[in-house]
């Protein structure tokens, strides 16, 4: 925005706003309360934080005068406590253009259905350790179309972890920083067994399920495990054109889930959809495994369990997945809270199958972004 | 409940549902869809999650027999398709009388204004370490009340992070696991510079704000730095009260909040208040320092700066707060989405301060409780 350069023709001020005439556009209007809480000074030279003390002025402060300066470039504002208020052009103009989507995520997804697995995105480990627009292109990637894949990455203990921090700190959770899926005796979690993987998202009993996960390949030489993704979003959209009350009762009714063993008892109860500012669905928490006690009335209950059935059906439905069998090296990196994953079940008998897992969250992610479009522009 | 011994008189059923008389409440009615995925056989024996295939039965599953059993302690269900389920009386009486329940927080908050300084729960460290009812007491303590100080915890690093492990995995973020308070050069956050700090809570421009802060003081010989906390429950109850208008639109108008430096660049908006499912207050974000841009349209700004100012108003109310200058060993422990904090302004040059801080998310405390009070009952 700072290369605009847009310019201001006029300015007119009553008891409560001040009107922007501006040369290229339709007027602006801005309230004075909010303009003598952005004043520029009003912020800390070094930690760039508001200081301003909101109440040292009226809940009215009215102007004396307002100037346009620096040939329209600037507009300066003198208060009648005597403050001289200076902003530029561009802010104001930004003010006014970019209502309501300032804190929205930087990327709106696409979504897509099984044909997907034909151009899944593929990104290699080193580009993306050596070279920033490397990393910021698989984070588009990653957020856009909400799963691609890392290639090359060691397939060694340790290689996914230092990948990741390329992004931000990891997400530890009550299964770790980093969980490792391999059958293991005694299993607290579905994962931690040899058998199939319903498509899922992971830890929706949690207040914030995991926004992005990345799974890592170290072996996988047993017979069977054979990776399963399928896209949340395209199924919401479709559930919505062909069943718009089972949408809504899913985007709107709470159902709770539940993750616990000896040490652990982890609740949350959420809409299994949500919906961004635009009213499009954009997040997906399915995990029939942590499902506790349905608690709505029983009349209710009868008209989720349509809801709930419809979209069961949809993770069922083999035109929206797909399958890809993973080799050493390979690193998932996905949407946990849109992309559904699953498995085949294996034979541990027939080889060795392990991945790790671990989580970055997403405002950490879409801060990622936003610091490396700022260096870089978008990939 | 399992010690209820709830008694089931007769049962009833339809097409659609099931009718429970109890030998000593009113009936209760239950859907059979709800009860056919809520089998017990439904779930693995060993992780304790659901297994069962919800689309292996029809949307309207029928029943063929319903019969009380063992002295009305259990029902058996047959289904058309053969599968007998059987239910203890305990389980379905649960489900009737804990409806919207079960996923809440275990502990109602209680409110406080700024006498509560005169009764501050204190805890001690090696009884906490020592002694699950001593941390269950704790626990109970700062969820109710939203603060606590637990005293002698070795002033020396590495102490705070052992004793809030007796709780859960810290969470990390981008000030890092542990973040250490004291004046630095070329600050990035207001906290991290010898200024007051006015009342506030941490991290509003996080999607999850951190739930429970643990602030541990190593040294505080400066002149100045004593600690100020107050309830923000209270003060939206009051504003409820006194300005029911200013409370609806802190409660439903989200503000954008930012924090950002050479490395990040992470925002989200949200309401300053929350409520729980009783339409209580129960959550406050409040941190002027990190609020962005204001994104609202000129003519709403006027109303919600009125409504913001109100409760800036109660933030420097001496009704509501209380001073404290902690000792080293002292560990402020407070739900850091209820409790704000700041401190006065100190003079770095007479004397050390050196806190140390970190946080536990909300669901993982508030799994800890249930867990030790499925152990030991109540603290």
């Amino acid at each position: 925005m700072g290369g605009l350069c847009v310019s201001i023709s006029a300015l007119n001020h009553d008891a409560l706003f001040l009107t922007v005439d501006w040369a290229d556009a339709p007027p602006s209007r801005h309230a004075l309360i909010w303009l003598r809480d952005h004043d520029p000074m009003g912020f800390h030279p070094e930690t760039g934080e508001r200081v301003f003390d909101l109440l040292s002025v009226p809940e009215e402060p009215h102007l004396v005068d307002s100037s346009v300066v620096e040939d329209g470039q600037a507009v300066t504002l003198t208060w009648e406590d005597g403050h001289v208020t200076r902003f530029d052009s561009d802010f104001l103009r930004k003010q006014f253009l970019e209502k309501g989507r300032r804190a929205a995520a930087p990327i709106v997804p696409e979504s897509w259905d099984g044909r997907f697995g034909e151009r899944l995105p593929r990104h290699d480990h080193d580009a993306i350790m050596q070279d920033d627009r490397a990393l910021l292109a698989w984070l588009e990637d990653i957020t856009c179309l909400g799963l691609t894949v890392v290639e090359n990455t060691p397939p060694v203990v340790g290689s996914l972890e230092t990948l990741c921090r390329r992004i931000a700190h990891l997400r530890e959770t009550n299964f770790g920083t980093v969980f490792e899926v391999f059958s293991k005796p005694n299993p607290t979690n579905q994962a931690y067994t040899a058998d199939a993987l319903p498509l899922h998202t992971d830890q929706s009993n949690q207040e914030t399920p995991p926004g992005f996960q990345f799974l890592h390949t170290l072996r996988n030489e047993a017979e069977g495990g054979v990776s399963i993704f399928a896209d949340g979003i395209r199924m919401a959209e479709d559930l919505r054109d062909r069943n718009p009350d089972a949408y809504r009762l899913l985007r709107d009714v709470k159902i709770p889930s539940r993750y616990f063993d000896d040490d652990w008892d982890i609740r949350f109860s959420r809409p299994v959809l949500a919906e961004d500012a635009r009213g499009e669905p954009v997040e997906v928490n399915w995990n029939r495994h942590l499902t506790d006690v349905f608690d709505m009335d029983p009349e209710e209950s009868i008209a989720y369990y349509r809801a709930y059935r419809a979209f069961l059906a949809l993770t069922y439905d083999p035109h929206y997945r797909f399958e890809l069998k993973s080799r050493p090296g390979d690193v998932f990196a996905f949407n946990n809270r849109r992309t559904l994953h699953g498995r085949t079940k294996f034979d541990p008998n027939t080889g060795a199958r392990h991945l790790r897992g671990c989580y970055v969250d997403w405002t950490d992610m879409m801060g990622r972004i936003r610091v490396l479009q700022n260096r870089h522009g978008k990939a």
